[in-house]
């Protein structure tokens, strides 16, 4: 079973014609953009996306979905995939380098539903490494500053260029490795505050709902 | 009396021979980096600067002052402007666009130096309009957070190109009119935390010394 794939559909299920949808980045939200592009067609509804990313932009002209922006609409439902989701569905986002955008959009969502397959939910943020978007030249002071909070970071390097992963933005990515995270509502704060840190991948306090594709079906957490 | 210029020099006074000095960007970090610019060529002193802008480099560049990196030295002394200064020593920055670098280099430095001319100062941090630099797309998101903060924010608009200004890192200057600022400590991690907001131009808690020019000649506040 895809459990990706229940998720996303199962996501897509939730939209009602007319909503303006937040479309998030990655291999799950791949699906639930897939499946709203198809509900459109088969039902003749009319929606709009707010793209998160070059990627989610490309897949929602692919599926024929009217794209808009923040300027122009505000976004009732966004839809977006994790890294890691805790029991108070604190999350850690950002492993395709799109979680500036992300936390945007989902941010100013009415409402945010996360979708995953359930190896991503954890009693305790941390092991996956938190991704920062990073202003270039502040590379050395962050890695102090990481370091100074008890993270190991590390510069994530491209694979089909050299050097650095540059964001939609143009910016590189830091992968800061805390292990574990006590407080994630206070760490997200604390990153935001070292200076050249553009936004970083914890997301407190921010969604309504989690879908997750489990091997029994979709479970659905509120 | 040039009181911006009796100030910069007097910074230039401070600085001793081999240090690397992060240089500010602005009209009275200007005369600091012509006055440093000069001892080097005059005491044969051996300097080297790290720009907080491309304005700062090409100054750097024009007086032949070494320019290196943060990657490549720990900064000793930084020398920067500031467009409002509270008795607490708690700036608002930004008039120049430049307040993401400014922070990431001023808040490395071992020593910060704030320069000014006494109009400056002020009881309360405020009247100016404190300049966020953001994220293009989260422009709405951005205003709609500030208002709910009390704030009357702008997009500042450019001058010799049509449209708004860009910053040396490619986005949007948001100038954002509190009025009053009861606490700088506060707003500056509240700021930087709303989504989009790469970094905001107060500045608390980071100064050791300011250098201010006066009718009465250079008064140097610890």
């Amino acid at each position: 079973m895809n459990l990706k794939k229940i998720a996303g559909f199962a996501a897509a299920e939730e939209i009602k014609d007319g909503q303006i949808i937040g479309l998030g980045t990655g291999s799950t939200t791949h699906y639930f953009i897939e499946k709203i592009g198809s509900r459109m067609k088969e039902e003749e509804m009319n929606l709009m996306g707010v793209p998160t990313s070059y990627q989610s932009f490309l897949l929602a002209k692919e599926w024929k979905i009217h794209v808009t922006t923040l300027e122009e609409h505000d976004v009732d439902i966004a839809v977006d995939g994790a890294d890691e989701i805790d029991p108070d569905f604190n999350l850690i986002k950002g492993g395709g380098a799109a979680h500036t955008l992300e936390k945007i959009v989902d941010y100013s969502a009415n409402e945010l539903i996360i979708i995953a397959d359930n190896s991503k939910m954890v009693d305790q943020l941390g092991k996956f490494p938190v991704p920062l978007e990073i202003i270039s030249e502040s590379t050395k002071p962050v890695f102090s500053a990481l370091k100074d909070m008890g993270a190991d970071p590390q510069i994530r390097m491209a694979k089909y260029k050299d050097g650095p992963v540059i964001t939609d933005s143009g910016n590189f990515v830091v992968d800061a490795a805390f292990h574990t995270i006590e407080n994630p509502i206070q760490l997200e704060k604390d990153l935001n505050s070292i200076p050249g840190v553009v936004e970083n991948g914890i997301f407190s306090q921010m969604v309504d709902k989690v879908i997750l594709g489990t091997n029994e079906g979709v479970k659905v957490l509120k």
